[in-house]
Order: structure tokens, then sequence, then C-alpha cells
């Protein structure tokens, strides 16, 4: 789809100039160093010649049609480049000028204009205010930045043209290869999407790296990203996560984004592996550009010093993973062929004077080891080392099944044996923990590739009624609901809620009371009232007919006093419910990415230690439970030091069916189940205080396409 | 004092070779290529001359004495070798080669012969198994590491000779000067603490950075790292911080290192600046080298692209620091001197074709604005930049009151504006985390140093009671105390708990409990009975004279039952506590550091979320309210959400009596309150339960030295 921006046999380059350093200069001396093959047109309305090129005045004066038009004209002409390339037949136009979208609202009216030009003449657009595209398959580098990298499989898709600056830089200063470098831009047209489609059919792509501040269109994204991510690695750095990096990037892009934790549950559901930093970035490229995936989290490390293997080992602990127990016939091969004063468990100390040989030695040892699933290799320079020749002994050892990485620590003159261990695939950290970081990405990467196919249980329920109860509320023009209404649409999802009805006096509760049994609850029932206790509307343990009347009349008293303009429908005598333990349930509609459930345990863990998981929705059995296994409260669930055992399958069918519910209606933005609580296997469960607030608008625009 | 090691007039070489690529071939090169200007003695039995240099067959034959003697022997020679060190009047030695307490007991009988033998003759011994040392105020590189740093501010003393090589590596290749480099080697005699004193001393030594796995005695190393980091920034790394690191570090140094909360503990009370990562190791002594420290937590980020700079806003806000918000001057100066599209909000976008100028712009206005602290400038390379101009123009701006530092992307061909930047005294980092992380650590030990003096307050306590209590439990040949005598040790040190006292009869229980009135709690006392509640020891909330009897006949016979062999020595009758918050207060004699507090809060909080902070004894009140404050749970002492008011000084008082307690009695190996409840103020804090555990050893070898 995108073959004319990637492959366009001509590209025009309006704005072409004759000075150096100019924007337009720099294009066209990259389009004819990087050694593009086709036509190259360049344009200025001054110039005759350009580089050795006849330029023409205009593009409409060209013979015939361009694949590809790039635009580096001044912001103002842009419009006028843009309408000439249209008119010239042009497939595809990259805007590289900035002073649009970014500046504010203006801008972003320009920007918009062009688009819907482009898009009315079917072509497709990237930028404005990007650095341009690059496809070392095809030997164009339609960019401004001054590096050409060798052709490679990783794939750069950046909405920052320094990070692709960045990353080619790091790409040619370690001889890697990249396939495609795209710098998106301000996305007028085509964004994030695009690219990880294009990139997911490129077979010239194995890997793809990304930095994103925003993502255009969530469910979208989820989508492409998940076959993205099915087919090769997807490595994406998100930043803007703070509130700080939030408005540094709504001062430079004009968008807001929408909370990380929205971003982080759909990078989870979609296999994306997030680099947490600029290193991490090119770090995780590296090892999943060069080597196979480990079969497990089992990691032997390699070594001729002492400290250097103490933090790998420290490391792969932190991580989660494992320094792996040898086996006893790799100790026996070990002790045979490496010199006594060797160490041979893991980490395997080859002592500071090994020769390449040496560490092939315990290299292979590894390799056979099936107690071992990837392998760290460590070199400290000393007289008697021989890096170059020790990253090839190595390299021969690789039987390709299991990931090595190397960290050849001392940067300064191991240029050479750099380049030798890129030639020979082995990917180098100067430092352990960041190779232990690399493996411990590829690692969960490989556990996400191999999740059985994820399938939503859909459990029998009463649709219809809720579809009633919403269609009624929304008649009544407010977006919070009562928790008598909860309550309802929560029991037509299988909920089990308390006994209760709402009374209209004191003689009604005591009946109801007595019906479902004391001790009761007894609360105000008000549209007006949000927060019951603030006006003293809730009253708890009530264990008598009499008190019932008491309290009817208290609590009306109550907020005839202190909320005068409240509309009282009654007060709700409820069953109370006391034992089990607290936690938390949640829904709420995320404009990115659609519902996202939440759930903690009760109390401190949720408001003080935010102790919570967010998954989207529709969640799978398996992320129920993951939902509950990620908080590090979980160990109190499982039941630890003499607790009771809960039952943890009432939480897991209970975010389910939440899930259900939201996926079923998204007029429901906000949903709140605080507490349920919990009992031992065999007890019910119970929502006992529970909220929902509707979308405003009665038909979300997301509701259209939400047919997932 | 160890001016004959660091200043040496004379060397000699046991172990001279002519063969390159010998450890005692290639010291001989360093100490000739790096200049050193004294006399230069080679020791080989059988060579007669060396790179030139006339060659002794023995020491002895040497004609007057030799300040330093560097021994690079094989193993079986080095005692002889030593010998002949100290017979030609030798003041100190290196011994280099390996093959010592590193392989096992009988290379640890070795070294510590050889150390004797040292010692015997007043000489201070360096090594075994390390890599020599430099000095480069000395012009010497008695190593056998190839690289000779420039001279500089930076000394280095590390447990892994792959950490100096590396560290000297990263010297040369950033082109900073190094002080005075250090290999310890396997501590026979001189250790971290040696060198950590003879740095705080030493002139040319501005940062000391380190590397250890353990440490040798740790009363010292408190004392010395705090004079040190008083005077000087103390960085050091400590690997061997997990299980798998600890095996790892025991198998190539045959030390078992503690804990590493202990080593956490010595680190913050002493000023330690830690290093997490290999990286940051390098990153952090850069910055404390080249950058005055920061005065607060304000950073203002200035940039020529979007995206690094909000990664770098990300960063800021995750380390705790802030995104200053600039003055109205400020923005007004920017206003007036930046280009339009120029964003002059934090960060600071000066745009991505910004000139030198612009950059010195936005750097004057942060040096001038009293709401920045520090300041970060990230510059992206375009064709339009001009790095090394750029870093002399902001270097230029510097005032030398705010540390500055720089985030020069792009590697590649970057190495001449790198050695600008290193030139202008301007740290450099390949990421904006990696420059943020570095201005946290600057702040942090900002902050240490502002701290007051440390004044440790004493209470009046009855310390002969409890010494009494100790000496008459100690004749038990018990090292376990029983939660009477516990409680009775507590309130000496001014403790409350409750009401309580020991039954022999069921009547003689029901008359306690009527007096100390119910309802009362009901356990057994039994020196041979540890967990009560395994065998249904305790019964809780007995509020009859009749239920006490009952009771006390129930728990008779059922450890009669359960627990046979026990001998039982009556049941305590105690007044039961219900109200408040449980906490837990707890010390644990550390075999490094001595007495070492722990806090957390009851249940969870501990068991399961490890929510607890230690510090070691003797703690100010100042330390007391830090171990509360920096718990992820102090929020819920602060009390939230409606939840009653905590006295805190409650608990800040009794953590300071526990560690006046521990270090008035080193023989107390472990204590435990849980809980400790505490009230609203003005209520009464309760130790509930507790258990003190005494050393085996009456007179434990700390209690002589630990006067402090």
């Amino acid at each position: 789809m995108l073959e004319s921006l990637l492959y366009p046999e001509s590209i025009a380059l309006i704005g072409a100039s004759r000075q150096t350093g100019k924007v337009g200069h720099e294009i066209l001396v990259n389009l004819l160093e990087g050694g593009f093959a086709g036509q190259i047109v360049p344009v200025n309305p001054s110039a005759d010649e350009v580089l050795g090129l006849k330029c023409l005045h205009d593009l409409t004066a060209h013979d015939g049609s361009v694949d590809l038009t790039v635009i580096a004209a001044p912001t103002a002409f842009v419009e006028e480049a843009v309408k000439s390339a249209i008119s010239a037949r042009t497939k595809a136009i990259v805007v590289v000028t900035a002073g649009f979208g970014e500046l504010g609202a203006a801008g972003t009216e320009m920007q918009s204009f062009i688009a819907r030009l482009c898009a009315d003449s079917g072509v497709r657009l990237l930028g404005p205010n990007c650095l341009g595209v690059i496809n070392t398959d095809h030997r164009m580098n339609a960019s401004f930045s001054k590096r050409m990298p060798k052709r490679g499989g990783i794939s750069v898709l950046s909405q920052s043209g320094a990070v692709c600056t960045a990353m080619l830089d790091w790409a040619v200063a370690r001889g890697l290869g990249l396939a495609k470098v795209v710098s998106i831009g301000n996305k007028a047209d085509l964004n994030e999407c695009d690219f990880l489609s294009a990139f997911v059919d490129d077979e010239q792509t194995k890997v793809i790296v990304g930095y994103l501040e925003n993502i255009t269109c969530g469910d979208e994204f989820i989508k492409v990203a998940c076959r993205a991510a099915s087919a090769k690695p997807l490595v994406l750095l998100r930043a803007g996560v703070t509130s700080a990096g939030m408005r540094a990037a709504s001062a430079h892009t004009g968008h807001i984004a929408g909370h990380d934790i929205a971003y982080a549950a759909a990078f989870k559901r979609a296999g994306v592996i997030r680099a947490e930093s600029f290193d991490a970035l090119f770090d995780y490229a590296a090892a999943l550009s060069m080597q196979p995936l480990p079969k497990g989290d089992r990691v032997a490390i390699i070594t001729n010093a002492g400290g250097p293997a103490v933090m790998a080992a420290d490391a792969v602990e932190q991580s989660g993973m494992k320094v792996a127990a040898l086996n006893r016939d790799s100790a026996t091969t070990l002790k045979q062929e490496l010199p006594s004063a060797a160490i041979i468990s893991n980490p395997i100390d080859v002592l500071g004077d090994a020769d390449p040989q040496r560490y092939a030695t315990a290299v292979k040892a590894a390799q056979r080891d099936d107690a071992v699933d990837s392998i760290i290799v460590i070199l400290t320079p000393h007289s008697m080392t021989r890096p170059a020749e020790t990253a090839r002994a190595i390299a021969a050892c690789s039987s390709r099944e299991k990931p090595m990485l190397a960290v050849f620590l001392g940067s300064a003159d191991a240029m050479s044996e750099r380049k030798e261990l890129v030639d020979c695939s082995m990917p180098d950290y100067p430092s352990p923990e960041r190779a232990v970081a690399a493996l411990r990405a590829m690692f969960g990467y490989a556990t996400w590739l191999s999740q059985p196919a994820r399938v939503v249980t859909r459990f029998p329920v009463n649709r219809n009624r809720v579809d009633r109860i919403i269609s009624r509320h929304q008649k009544t023009n407010q977006v919070q609901m009562g928790e008598v209404q909860a309550k309802e649409i929560l029991r037509a999802y299988d909920f089990n809620v308390p006994d209760g009805q709402v009374a209209n006096s004191a003689d009604e509760a005591a009946e109801i009371a007595q019906r479902i049994t004391f001790p009761v609850v007894m609360k105000v029932v008000s549209p007006d009232i949000l927060h019951k206790s603030d006006v003293g509307g809730i009253k708890l343990n009530i264990s008598s007919a009499e008190e019932v009347r008491d309290t009817f009349d208290l609590l009306t008293l109550r907020v005839g006093r202190r909320a005068p303009d409240a509309r009282l429908q009654g007060i709700y005598v409820e069953k109370m419910c006391v034992h089990g333990l607290q936690v938390v349930l949640g829904m709420t509609y995320d404009p990115q990415f659609g519902p996202m459930l939440m759930f903690g345990l009760g109390g401190t863990f949720v408001d003080i230690l935010k102790d919570v998981s967010c998954y989207l929705a529709p969640i799978t059995a398996d992320e129920a439970m993951q939902m509950l296994s990620e908080t590090r409260s979980y160990a109190l669930l499982r039941g630890s030091r003499g607790q009771a055992d809960i039952d943890i399958s009432a939480i897991t069918g209970a975010l389910q069916r939440i899930s259900q519910l939201a996926t079923d209606f998204p007029q429901i933005a906000e949903l709140n189940i605080d507490p349920y609580i919990v009992g031992s296997p065999g007890t019910e469960p119970m929502a006992v205080d529970a909220r929902i607030t509707l979308t405003a608008d009665p038909y979300p625009p997301s509701q259209a396409d939400s047919g997932k």
C-alpha cells in the first residue's frame, strides 16, 4: 500500500537548494549519495541546476508523473507545492517542512487542509514536520539525516526526528543494518499504524522499533500492533508518561496523550516489547535482530573476571530470571577441559588469561546443557586476552538455538572486536546489567508469543434488562447512576448484591428489614447526593425494627438539613455483609483504547499503595488471573500466614463479567465496585457498593467500530 | 601513611619478565611508559637485563633499600619474594600474583602467612591477586593495565581488577583524568578502609569511586566512609546483592558477605552515593568531578528537539525531582531573544536549527533564574547544529554555581565535541535518562551534606535492671528469652507493656485477671515453646473469672499433650489491648555493622509487601522519623481518608529507645516487638508481644570496640 512512498521509481524534491546546510540541499545530497537508482527531479523556482541535476521551476513543468514528492519548501509555500505535486500525478508526498500543527491551532488547520487536498486526490501524505524516509532496500535516503545505514533487518518509526537521528547514528556507529526508517512527524495523514502494517508485510524487516508520544487511533493500534508482534518483535519507547513529560510532549506536538496506564495496558495486550529508556530501545533491538529467542529463563554466565560476573548474577536474579544450575555432564566436561583454578559452577570463570579456546569450551558446554536457556559471555581485556579471536571462537560454537549476548568491557580500543562481534551476529553490551535487561525483554516476548490463543468467555446475562435500565436513566440527562440502579445492572450480569429495597416510610423500612433479616444497612437514595457519607446518609449495623424506624427518620431529616436541594427518592434498606476480603473492581472508558478494567485489594492497597493492575477489555480467563497475580498484594489472596483461602474464581469471574458488560455497553464511562467482598470457596461473593457513570453522549463514537 | 605505596621513590619488580604478555613484563613496560621518575629495580633469577634495565637475580643483592616492591612471580615463589623484599628493607609490597585466598582454605592460609610476615616487619601489603596501583600524580603505573589515564581528580578503589580496567578504559576513552587507582584484590592486609582514609587526605583526589563485594570491618568502614563523604563525594557500586550474586561472589573471593540490607543501611548512614549499575558508577563520577552540587531539586531542560526533552521531563519526575517552573523574567527574556516558534516554557526548545548563540541565551536565562537549581542541555545533531561551538558557548555561560549536564546525542562522529565538552568540564551523557540519574545522585548527596550534625538522644532508663535480667538469663544457657522477660527488659527501657503476671494455679490466674480487669489474654510460659500458638498455647478475649480458670486448665493440659517435654513455668495472664494501629519494631545484630533497627506496618505490610525500613543503631530523632517516612505505607501513619491520627512520636521514640537498648547491650542478637500498638496522640502505646534472642557468646567480640 505504501509502495510509492517506500519504493518510488521517481522522486521530485520541491525546495531543492544549492545552499549547503539547507534542508532542501541535504536531502538532495542524501538521495544522490545514498545511491538512489530512480529518477530525481529537483524543483526550485529560482534555480536551473542543483548539484549537477537539471532543476525545474515548477513541478507542473515535469514531463510525466512522479511516484513520490518530497517537499522542503518554506512553510508558506507548502500548500502550493502540494497542489503542484498532485497535479503532477504524484502518488505520495513527504512534507519535511515544519511550522504546522506543532505551533498551535492555525498550524493544525493548515495541515488538515493539506491532508484533505491529498486525501481528495488519493495521495498519501507523510509529515509535515518530519525528517523524511529512508529505505536501505531501495538505496533511498529521502531524509535530511546525514547518515545512511547499511542494509539490515531493523525498521524504525518515530514521532521524533531526533530519535530517528540517534537511531541512525547508533546503527552506523555499531555497524548494524537498518531496513526502513520513517519519521512520522505531525501525522496529518499517515501514522504509526500505517507503518506498523507496512513493516509487518515487509520481508526485509525482521524487528520493528519505534518511538511514540501518542497514538492516533487506539483500537486500530491494538489490532495492527498485535498482528505485528505475532510476526516479528515490536519494541516501542513511549515518552510523556509522567505529568511533566505529558506537559512537555503537549507543548511540542499540540497533542494531549492519554494516561500511560492505558498505553501500558495496550502494549501488554498487543505483545509490544516496551523499552523504558533510550539505551534500552537500542539494546533490545540489537539482541532481537541478531539472536534467537530463549525458550526459558535459565541463564548461563561465562566470564574471565569475577566482578562483572557477580553483577550479571545480581541482574539476572533481580530481573526475575534464574542463574542456571548446570547439569552434571557440563560440570564434568568443564572440570576436564578448563584449568584447575577455573570456577565451573555458574557463573563459569575461565580465568583472566583465558584464550579463545577456553571460552569456546565453556560456550559449547552451555550450548549443550539442557538446563541452560541463554548465555551471557563477559570478557574483560587484559594483556593476555584476544577479544576479536574470542568473538569468532564463541560465535562458531553457536547452534543458533539459544540466544548468546556479549559483554566485552573496555570501550576505548575495542572498535575492531565490536565490529567482529556484529559480523558474527553477537549483540554486545557495555555492562552486564544491560545485557541482562535485553535478555529479559527477549524472554518476556517469547512468553507472550507462546501464550495460547485468546478466547474470551461470554457469560449468560440479561443484556436486555441492562439496556432498559440505561435507556431509562439516559432520559434523566444525568450521567451519574445511583447505587440502586448500578446494583440492578450488576444483578443482570450475574453479580450477587445484598438483598435490599427502597423504603418510602419508616414502617415500610421496618418491614423490608424484617424480611431480609437483621442486621441491615440504611442509605439515602438521591440522584443529587454522590457521596452519601459526606451528608451522614449511611448507617450500618442496624439490628432492630425500632432502630430501623428511628434511622429512617434520622436520615430523612439529615438530608433535609444538610442537602436541602437534593431530591430524596427514599431510603435503601439492605442486608449487611461483613465477612471476607474486600477487593475493588473497576472500569474506566479510555478515550483511546476503550474500556479498561482495574483490580486492586480494598482500602489501603488501592488508596495508598496504588497497588492495582489494569487490562483492556475484553479479557480472557487467563488475563483475569494475571490481573490478580500482577499486584504486589497477590500473596494475600492466595492465603498465607494462616489466613483463610479466598475464592479466586469469584474475582476472576467478576472481572470477566465486568469486561463483558463494558464491551456490551460502551455507554458506561465508569464503573466501580468497592468493596466487592469475597470469602473462601463455596461462599457467596458480594458487590456491596457500586457506582456507574454513563457517557455524556448517549452514542459514543467508538460504539460503531467496537465490534471486536 | 601509605606514602611508600603511593609515592615511592624506588620500586623493585620481582618477576620482571622479558616475555611480552607476561604480567611481569607488562608492569615494567607500564612503569617505564607511564614516566615513573624514580629508581626501578627489576628482579628475575634468570635474566640480567629486561627492557634495557639491569636486572637483579635476587632483591637481596640490591644496594640500599627500596620503598615499594611489586611481586609478579609465580604463586609458589611469592613467599620467598616477600622475604627478600622485607630483607631489602622495603616499606610496602604489592602482590599482583593470584592463586591465594580466592582458591580456598590452603590459599587463604598462604596469604595469611605472607601477611603476618609483612606485619611483623612493619611492611604494608596490597593484594595478593590484584591489578596493582596507579598514581597519576606520581607518574606511576605499577599495574598490568595497559592504560595510563591522564592526571585528574577521580580516585578509584576496587575489589575487582576488571572494574579497575573498565574504569581506566572509560577514563581514557572519555579523556577524563584520574588520580589514584588501587586494585585491592584479596585484602590480606590493606583494605578499602585504608584507601578511603588515604583518599580523604589526598589533595589530588576530588571524588572517590569504588567497587566492593564485601567490607572487611563494618564499624571502621562507617567511620572512615562518613569522614570521606563529609569531605568529598564517595560513589560505590556494591555487587553480590542477590542470593545468586552472593553465591557468585563467594565462589570467586571465598568471602561470604552479609545481607545487602545492612550494606544499604551502612551506605545511607555514611553518606555514600550508591551506584546501582556499572553505567551509573561512571556517570555519577563524571558529574561529581566536573560540576558543583545542586542546591535544590528544580531542573531546567534546554533542547533543540522535542522527543529527548520529553524523555528528560519524564525522568526528572520519576526521579522525584521537579521540572522547574521558570520565573517571569526568564520567560520575558526568552520570548524576546529566541525565535517565535521556540518553546519558552520548561523544557525550553531552542528549535532544531539552533546555533550556539541561541543555546547560550537559554543557558544564561536558566543560570540567572532563581527557580532553577540545575540545568540539562540536550543537543540532537542536524546539518545546522554546531556541537563543538555550542559546547564552548554553553560552558562559557556557566557561573559554576548550578550543575550543568550535557546530553549530546549521536555517538558516531561526536568524539571531537565530546572532547570539547570534557575540556569545558561538562559531563556528557548518551541519553536523557542517564543525565537525570546523575543529577539525582548529586542532589541526594547535597541533601546528605546539608543535614544537621547527628545528635543521638539518650533516654533515662533502668540499665542495671536489664543487666541483671540478661545475666540471670545467660546462666540458663539459652539464647531465646521468653515473652515475660523480654517485656521486663522493655519496661526498663520505658516501654508500656500490658499489665500481667504469671499464674501457677487456676485460682491465682483468676485473682490476677480480676486485679488487672477483663478482658484478659492467657499464654503458656515455657522456655521450650517458641511459637505459643503452634501448640494452642494462647487464648484471647477472656472476660470472666470462670473462663480464666477453665482456660488455665485447658492450656496446661494442652501443653502436656502437645509438648510433653516442655518445661511449663506457668500461665501468663495479661490485660488485652485492642485499639490502635499495629506496627512492627525490630532489631537484628548484623555481624558487620552491629545493631540494625527495623520498622514496618504490622501484618501484611511486613509479611507480604516487605515494606520495611532498616537503619543502623544508634539513630537520631531525625533518622527515626526517616525510618517511618521511607516506607511506602507511610501515608497510612499520617492518617488519611478519615482515619484517626496516629501518635507518630510514640513510634519514633520507641525506635530510639530500642536503638539505645541495642547499643547498651550488644548481647542482644535479636529483638522483635510485634505488634506495637499505637493510637492517637495522648493515648498510651503498647508493646503487646515481644521476643528477644541473646548472642550465643555472652561477650561478643564487637562489644569491646563498639564504644562509638
